[in-house]
């Protein structure tokens, strides 16, 4: 494809258009994904989530802009689950990071939920790949983490940024605990705010008290907003990828990943068999009286669809 | 099976027993289901569901005493998503309810959330199941009705009640629309409290808006912790039930049930093949590497799968 060819020399609109092209089509993103396979798998990923209010989008903007100082590429895609916006023109590229949008070396885009029950991760993961064929040597997905599903986009990057402010008080403590283990890095954001140090130390301590860690993540306090203890974060960050690459986990969690990945492509494939012989002939509709009428038990009809399905 | 005997002869011994038994191993529940199966399908089932703090144990037991004075059976599914109990002593023989749960026609069983992960309906359709086997002629189940899976277990029963307080205020409004649409009769309870008008104004206002019903839910308004507006309601639901019948609505409703059960069976089953054949010989961690040393891409894996499923 002419798109490919012109997204693997960097070109920006290119990007967008495969990603479009992707999010519209399951087929067309098979076949983008089938041809820029091989370009994938370079980029570092990092996550970052937090609580609504948190100020991950300021944050984000000092991180993008700190790296592309550096010389680097960044990729954005931004998850917003209230947006009722997606294909990512109008909150990426007119609210936020307005001069970052024009940056030559920074692509972004935003995805809100809505049109995509249930499904989104399939979409940012393939943006993702887009991305990482397309050159970007850092890719940034940020979402709010509400929902399991937020959990679960954030959960595709290398190193997840776990943003939280101060004040949130009970909130921390309720702040699930498959949402804390998660973070790589703590990030303590408007730190200049009365209680700033309470946070750090209560997050501090609920990371002591989490048992079987193999790295304690780090706590670091940031104001966002006065692009204080960026730099800071940077290192972390980068120390992070230096960690997760010699300790060898960095393969582990790619491999993991695509362990997922290949067992849901897998299930979405059997799942188009059963709606297909299902549908067919309204045989659902007739096997489904049979049990109403208490002909045939459910496990019965079951095992006859699953015996048609296998032949 | 001498439980199944025992259960059907109305021992409610025999019943708790099955529902655990369902509960703790899918082979038990099949094996039970397909027993019982020609014994289902006669009990009503009313999903009682609506925001904490609004009243809804208190509701369901004044519902009960008045179903129960009728001479009637009836069996509770409480399902409480922060509750950690599960197995149903607890709740629902304790704290609440205490002198129904002493009484030979009512069975209670609370189910939390915790250890179900993603699959509580399955829990709550079983257990459904059983108690209608049992004779009950009412089941009723009551969720509190926050996440989408706590939607999808009242979405079982036939009449649904959607129970609302006055002072919700704006959150009613917030409440989405998919959720008011599921609501057979909007319940006002705490209506001798200040605001009450209001609130039922409101849900009328909004169910006016709502196009596309066939029939108008009534809202009724009632103090259920003084027993006021209850028989009102009892009401309500019987001519409910009177519509869903003369409508041929419940067994649009039921067939559109089974058909949903009878998928997410077949789902389940090829799930495990899936498993099966991806954990043979490490089968999907040779894959995987396959896929990072970029020898293959997912899809190319994916199809091997497949094939290998089908064969």
């Amino acid at each position: 494809m002419e798109w490919i060819k012109k997204m693997l020399d960097g070109d920006k609109r290119a990007c967008a258009k495969l990603i479009t092209a992707a999010e519209n089509n399951p087929e067309e993103a098979e076949k983008i994904i089938r041809e820029i396979h091989t370009h994938t798998g370079n980029a570092h990923v990092i996550g970052i989530t937090g609580p609504p209010g948190a100020g991950k989008s300021t944050l984000t903007d000092k991180v993008v802009k700190h790296l592309v100082d550096e010389g680097k590429r960044v990729g954005i895609i931004a998850v917003d689950p209230t947006s009722p916006y997606s294909g990512g023109s109008i909150l990426g590229d007119r609210i936020r990071m307005q001069d970052l949008a024009l940056n030559p070396n920074v692509f972004i885009r935003s995805m809100g939920t809505r049109g995509y029950l249930g499904g989104l991760s399939k979409y940012t993961k393939n943006a993702l790949k887009i991305l990482d064929a397309a050159g970007y040597d850092y890719i940034i997905i940020e979402t709010v983490g509400v929902g399991q599903s937020e959990v679960d986009i954030v959960k595709i990057a290398d190193t997840i940024l776990m943003v939280m402010v101060p004040g949130l008080g009970d909130d921390i403590q309720s702040i699930k605990a498959g949402i804390m283990e998660i973070g790589d890095i703590f990030v303590i954001n408007k730190s200049d705010l009365f209680g700033a140090d309470r946070t750090a130390t209560e997050v501090n301590m609920m990371l002591d008290l989490t048992m079987n860690m193999e790295r304690r993540p780090p706590v670091v306090k940031v104001v966002a907003s006065k692009n204080e203890g960026i730099e800071n974060l940077i290192q972390e960050i980068k120390s992070h990828i230096e960690y997760l690459k010699e300790s060898g986990e960095l393969d582990k969690r790619r491999k993991n990943n695509m362990k997922l990945e290949v067992v849901e492509l897998i299930e979405t494939e059997l799942r188009k068999i059963v709606i297909s012989h299902t549908d067919k002939e309204n045989k659902l509709d007739s096997r489904v009286m049979e049990i109403l009428n208490k002909e045939k038990n459910i496990y019965e009809v079951r095992d006859e669809f699953l015996k048609s399905i296998k032949n």
